[in-house]
C-alpha cells in the first residue's frame, strides 16, 4: 500500500476521533477504521469516557471481514485493563492482519506494550503515519501524562482597539450572541474553568455551560484570601457543578471554613502577598486528572498565563467596535516586552469568523 | 427591461469604475456600460483624473450601435465643460435612447442638470438603481462635494493583546510583510498621509508608497509647536512628495521659517495648548480637494480621529502576536466609554487574512 492510502484512511479515522471532545476526558480521543481490499469495513470512535474504546468499536462493525484486514487507530491500542479490556486482544482475536497507528500511548500504564504484544503475535504495525496531526488532536491528553499538568487555553474577548472592558469595568457585551455561543461550545469541552476572584467581584458569572446538553466543567477560582462572597450566584449554583476555590496557606481560617460549609473544594497553596502558586494550582488539577482548562480571565489571571509561559492555547475573540480610554483595561499587562522580537509568537493559527466578530487561536511559542 | 437586468448591467458597470481606484481622485471613479439588444457592446471608466469619462469610452468603443441603446453609469453623466466637454452632449449625438443611472452627481456645478438635460431631450432616464452600492464606492467623494471634508481612513497595526507598540516604544514590526505590503497599496490610492509629529520623533518614517508605480500621497504632520526635525527622512526625502505641516498660530516662527525655507508647506490653525485644530486642517484639506486622508497613528492623533467623530473608516491589522505590559500602548485612549452601550460599533465589517494576521475595516456609526 501506498503511503498515501495509510493517510487517507489514517484522516478518516482522525475525523472519527474529533467526535468525542468533551466527552472522552481524561481519556484521549481516538477513531479506527477497519479496512479490507480496499473498502472500510468497520468505523468506530471512543464515544465517552468509561465506554468502549475505538476499535472495539470498528472491529464489531467489521465482524468476520476483520480477518487479514487492516486497522487504522489514531493511537497505540491499549493492554491493559481499564475500564474495559485491552483492545490488543481483540485485534488478535478478530485476526487483523495490520495495524496503522501514528504514534504510542503516552500513558506510562500501556505506553509501547500494545505495539509490543501486536508485533510478538507477527501482526504488521506500522507507526509514526501522520504524527503531528494525531499529537496535535490530543494534545492536552500528551501533556497530562508526559508532565502531570493540564492544558492550560486562555480566552478573552475585546474590543477592535484591544480593550477586555470600559475604564468604568463594563465588559457585556463586547462580542456578539454567536461568539458567545461559541464559549459555551468550548466550557462544555473543558473539564475545568478558571477565573481570578476579580471576575466573580466585578461580574458575579455562573461559568456554566450553557449549551443543551452540554457538560459543566468544574469552576476553579483564584481567590488567595478567600473573599468568594457566599451570595455570589456561583455559591448558589454549587448543585450545577463543583467550586474549587484556590487559596493561600495565609487566608484567613473563618473564611476557608465559611466556603468549605457552603460546599465548596478548597485547595490551600504556598503563595507570596496573597497570590495563589498557580504551578502548585495546575500540579494538583493534574493529579485530579483534569485534562483541559479554560482560563476566562480577568487580566491579572491573564497576564500570569502568558508571563507564567502557563497557557498552551490562546483563543482571542475581537468584536468591531471602540470603547477606547486611558485607564481601560487590556487583556496583558504586567512586565510585557521591551522590543518586537522578544514578543511572544502564536503558531498553528486559526481564524473564525462569528457574524461580525472574529476569534483568533493559537499555539503561543515561548 | 426588469429591474434585474438593470441590476446585472449596473454591477458591471460599478465593477469597471473600481479599476479607477487611486488615479482619478479628486474626481469620483466612474464606470459605464453600452447595451444593445441585450448585448454589452461599449465598456469605458474613468482611467485617470483629467483624461476622458467613462461614458465617452464606452461610447466611442460602441460606435453606431449606440443609437437606440441603453447606457448604465455608476453616476449622473456631466452636463458642464471641466477638463473635459460635457458627457451628455455625447450621449445625444450618439442617439442614446436610455440612460440607467444610480445617482446624482454631488459636485453642485453639474448636479442635475445632466440628468434634466437628458430628459428634455427625450432620452428615458432611470435613476436610484443600486444607489447604496454607488455611493458607498464613492463616499469619499460624496463626503467632499457635501461638506467640503475629506474622507478620513484610520488604520492602526496591533498586536493580539490590543497593543501598537512595546512599552519601549518599539512597533518594527507588528505585523506581517503581506500587511505592509497592503498598507502601501493604501497609501498609494490615497491623497495624503498623516501622522503625529510624536510618531516623526520616534519611527522617523517615510510615509512614501513603496510599491512598484505607486503614487506618493502628500504627507501632512501634525506639528502643534513646529518641531519637526530637519534631519528627519521626511526632509530629506521631501523631492518625492510634498510636506505639509499643520502648526498652531503659537508655533515659533522662527521654527515655522525654518521648515519653509526646507521646501514644507505650512499650514496655521488655531489650537490650544499646542494642538493643532484638527476641523480646520480638515477644512483646508478640503479645500485643496484632496479626497481621501490615510491618518497612520500615532495613538494621540488616532483618538482625536473618533473622539472628535472624524474617522470615516478604521482599518485595524490584528498581528498573532502578545506585547503584553501596563505601559505599552493601546491604539485608541482618551476619555474612552464608560458602558459598552456607548461604545462606538462599526458597520459595513470587512475581513481580510495577510498571512497570518487579519485586517478589519468597518464604518463607526457615531
Amino acid at each position: 500500500m501506498t503511503p498515501d492510502v495509510d493517510e487517507k484512511y489514517m484522516t478518516i479515522a482522525l475525523e472519527l476521533a474529533e467526535k468525542g471532545r468533551g466527552k472522552v476526558e481524561p481519556n484521549p480521543m481516538v477513531g479506527a477504521v477497519l479496512v479490507k481490499n480496499g473498502e472500510i469495513v468497520g468505523r468506530g470512535y471512543h464515544h465517552a469516557f468509561g465506554g468502549p474504546h475505538a476499535e472495539i468499536h470498528a472491529i464489531n462493525e467489521g465482524g468476520t471481514n476483520g480477518k487479514g484486514a487492516t486497522l487504522y487507530v489514531s493511537m497505540e491500542p491499549c493492554a491493559h485493563y481499564g475500564k474495559t479490556a485491552p483492545c490488543v486482544d481483540a485485534i488478535i482475536r478478530a485476526a487483523i492482519a495490520r495495524v496503522v497507528m501514528p504514534v504510542i500511548d503516552p500513558n506510562p500504564i500501556t505506553s509501547g506494550r500494545g505495539l509490543q504484544k501486536l508485533k510478538e503475535t507477527g501482526i504488521e504495525v506500522k507507526l509514526g503515519i501522520m504524527e503531528s496531526q494525531a499529537r496535535r488532536l490530543n494534545a492536552p491528553f500528551f501533556k497530562l501524562m508526559q508532565t502531570g499538568l493540564p492544558y492550560i487555553i486562555v480566552k478573552w474577548a475585546m474590543s477592535l482597539d484591544g480593550k477586555i472592558a470600559t475604564h468604568g469595568g463594563d465588559s457585556r457585551w463586547i462580542t456578539s450572541e454567536e461568539s458567545r455561543a461559541y464559549v459555551h461550545t468550548i466550557r462544555g469541552q473543558v473539564d475545568g474553568i478558571i477565573v481570578g476572584i476579580n471576575t466573580v467581584l466585578r461580574d458575579d458569572p455562573l461559568l456554566t455551560c450553557r449549551l443543551e446538553g452540554g457538560r459543566n466543567p468544574r469552576r476553579i477560582i483564584v481567590d488567595g484570601n478567600a473573599v468568594l462572597p457566599l451570595h455570589s450566584r456561583l455559591i448558589k449554583t454549587i448543585g450545577e457543578s463543583e467550586i474549587m476555590v484556590a487559596v493561600t496557606e495565609n487566608a484567613p481560617h473563618e473564611r476557608i471554613e465559611r466556603l468549605k460549609h457552603a460546599g465548596c473544594k478548597i485547595i490551600r497553596t504556598k503563595g507570596t502577598d496573597g497570590r495563589v502558586d498557580l504551578q502548585e494550582l495546575f500540579r494538583y488539577l493534574g493529579e485530579m486528572k483534569l485534562t483541559n482548562i479554560l482560563v476566562e480571565g480577568g487580566s491579572k489571571i491573564i497576564t500570569s498565563m502568558i508571563e507564567g509561559h502557563f497557557a498552551d492555547k490562546i483563543i482571542v475573540f475581537i468584536a468591531p467596535v471602540i470603547i477606547g480610554g486611558e485607564g481601560a483595561m487590556s487583556p496583558v499587562r504586567g512586565k510585557g516586552v521591551n522590543i518586537m522580537g522578544e514578543a511572544v509568537k502564536l503558531a498553528e493559527i486559526n481564524i473564525r469568523r462569528f457574524s461580525n466578530d472574529i476569534a483568533v487561536e493559537g499555539v503561543p511559542e515561548y
